[in-house]
């Protein structure tokens, strides 16, 4: 019998609904508040800014399962089901007894794994007459996501893209400019808050704070006009589930369980979308599944964080998030995991990791790169600087593996691909690419500035 | 009862063998000649260039089916079987009764179809105990394919890259590195024909007739080591009909047969690969599909070259071959499509032209670009500027049948993505793309010089 590689679920098999972790919670996770009342924050106070349908999404903590729109399902299998594969590769490579799988989301058209969220709330906002959507984008993968599809349901979008960035990163500028969208450098002069940072500093290149700051003005100043955001939100991840639901069942077909299931770690929401529908069973106490966040040593919220209320943004406009965070003012050094430059964690995983369902580790930028250099070289695909990290939080379970002879099970998200990112696999390749360490210190300053 | 958007084959139904069309055509292709003594050449000809088994495969006139060794259709799994898609979303951008297939080939991890033959070759070397390939490369394709392959296979490869490809391609370059490959800017200083060009003309910006005459150098001179090419030769037709044996299959799942089928036309490579497998029936009097070939208007040697003998590279290294051409001197403009600028067409699609068993047309840069953005708004892959012309081509057949209110069935094949290729992109959505009109005179003066 010959061995299978890719696992593949017909389209039909395509979830129909999307898990809702937090209704299945014991703990759930603490409220979001108003940062002037300390009022619980109402699925009301979010329809300024999103959808309503996203925003009270955003609050659901009693439906376990949530219907996905035939509309949305239809745009998904463009790129869905995503193939489960098995790393024969890899496994050879590192002589090591584990069964390696992940699961391609780098198969989308975008080349990630943020379609997922991006048709629903495109979609949603399409529904209530929307026209106009906004958002803001650093390295670019979620600014393109949006951009297709909005595309797709036939909504104009406006993206406001860190201006370095913008200058730097032309092939995710231009990708978002094929479908369509309006990319603007941030700061802009377009809006107020653009054009205050503009006038006290000409030289400004630009934060995803200012952009996001940009993005929120235009959305709550324009008719018909909404802003969308790519993680950290709840509604984010209930998306992202989609991951974790096909996985389920293509490891059914492969014959296997993980024991450990692994994602790299920004806002959360590729980690979610893998985790979760795998969580409710440990959840559950049906079984001992671990979940592993791997974050970059430059921005560890999670390992090195500390848990408590703090703003999503740098300017402080969201609601007060229960979070793991570095301090809403921390700026992580300008590592090529540009997705992963993230000061906090999502709610949800919070309040997980606190109850110890799930853990975390973080990875050095060069191990980073290193492990995604032996998977390019013996899987072919090129990651994302960001999934190198869950690739080497992947490699070093399957090496303990290896030490204590025993077949563990990993299955691994390969949240997306790298091919838009040639340029830091050139640095690493020429020795030009360096590691960052934080002194306690600096962590300490704005992690317990509250 | 949902519709199917991707029709995917199980991974046991990855072809197990090649089909090789010359074997079933009444008319074969004239013999290539020794351009010293016109003898027609004998496999054994061609080993100092190329493995044994290549060699052999190149003048097989007479197998119907070629084994795929199984080392070779495991690594296919990688990536194959590749989706057929129904373009739906397309299909109702054109409001067309016409039904459109892709069948798409971009999901290789190199990005393009090059992988179906850079695997084989790679392998059959490898079996010969060669230890090092050498090759060229001009966009990059080619050489990312081969790279891959050399690491799989644990062959060493030297790339020599048309250098002003080279300076604005960085990205190619580094994929080719990331896969292990030794990539240099040709003209180099490590041949003797490389370093008679820089003493020459110190400012030459390289051409792919030079670096095939530096990969062919570094090959026979150095020991253990054959050369590879990506394209023309009938060995690589060969090697690319894994997608059109698959398509034939997945045609059947969808209920259909392809009445159009369409492929962008270089070397001849990816439409031979698509075509030959369903061209069998046509042959055989069963079928009376049309194939079109689609060729960028820059570089018309099938629709305006001539039939006759010449030789596949500028330096005149190579044997003669009967072909539709340009004439082996021609330096076409300096379109994108950097995979679609060569002189020639391989001996078995020219001879096929010859007897009108398949078609040809011309697509002018700009038409193409605007058939790719489209493409891009309605089913997301960016396609690559080469895969643009085959996705022209199907446009005007699709409107055509609109016209006509007939529900013609179109399959095309998508060769390859163009996330590498962002800046062409940009180049056509700022309004600086160009046409280029060859005219008569200038095509007269390369073509019909014998």
């Amino acid at each position: 019998m010959e061995k299978t590689k890719k696992f593949i679920l017909p389209e039909s098999d395509i979830p129909h609904q999307w898990y809702n972790v937090v209704a299945e919670m014991i703990n759930k996770p603490q409220p979001y508040l108003n940062p002037g009342t300390k009022e619980p924050i109402k699925a009301e106070d979010f329809y300024p800014l999103f959808s309503e349908e996203l925003s009270r999404q955003e609050l659901n903590q009693t439906d376990v399962w949530i219907d996905i729109p035939e509309e949305v399902r239809e745009q998904y299998k463009i790129y869905r089901s995503t193939p489960l594969v098995r790393a024969y590769g890899l496994e050879k490579a590192l002589d090591t007894p584990a069964h390696i799988y992940f699961k391609n989301e780098s198969v989308s058209p975008v080349g990630s794994h943020k379609l997922n969220t991006a048709l629903p709330q495109a979609y949603f906002n399409k529904m209530e007459g929307i026209t106009n959507l906004t958002t803001e984008t650093g390295a670019g993968q979620w600014g393109t996501a949006l951009a297709f599809a909005c595309k797709l349901f036939d909504l104009e979008l406006a993206v406001y893209m860190v201006k370095i960035s913008y200058e730097q990163k032309p092939y995710r500028r231009s990708l978002m400019q094929t479908w369509g969208a309006q990319v603007i450098p941030s700061p802009s002069m377009s809006t107020k808050s653009g054009r205050k940072i503009i006038t006290e500093n000409p030289q400004y290149q630009g934060s995803l704070g200012t952009a996001i700051s940009e993005a929120i003005e235009l959305a709550t100043q324009t008719p018909n006009c909404k802003y969308a955001l790519g993680s950290v939100l709840n509604h984010v991840s209930l998306h992202q589930t989609v991951i974790g639901l096909e996985a389920e069942k293509q490891m059914e077909m492969a014959g296997e369980y993980p024991d450990i299931i692994i994602g790299c770690f920004g806002g959360g929401s590729n980690f979610s979308g893998i985790s979760f529908p795998f969580l409710r069973h440990k959840i559950k106490g049906e079984k001992n599944t671990r979940f592993i966040a791997a974050e970059p040593s430059s921005c560890p919220k999670l390992t090195r964080g500390k848990f408590r209320y703090d703003f999503g943004d740098q300017a402080g406009f969201t609601p007060l998030i229960p979070m793991y965070t570095l301090g809403s003012k921390f700026t992580p050094p300008n590592i090529h995991a540009g997705g992963l430059r993230y000061h906090g964690a999502g709610s949800i995983v919070s309040q997980l990791l606190k109850d110890d369902l799930i853990e975390a580790v973080n990875v050095d930028q060069l191990d980073s790169f290193e492990a995604g250099v032996l998977f390019a070289q013996t899987e072919g695909i090129i990651p994302a600087p960001e999934s190198n990290h869950a690739i080497a939080a992947t490699i070093k379970e399957a090496l303990k593996a290896k030490e204590e002879g025993i077949a563990k099970t990993i299955l691994f998200n390969l949240s997306g691909h790298g091919l838009v990112d040639m340029a830091s696999y050139d640095q690493f390749l020429s020795g030009n690419l360096v590691n960052y360490s934080l002194s306690e210190e600096t962590i300490a300053q704005s992690r317990d500035n509250e």
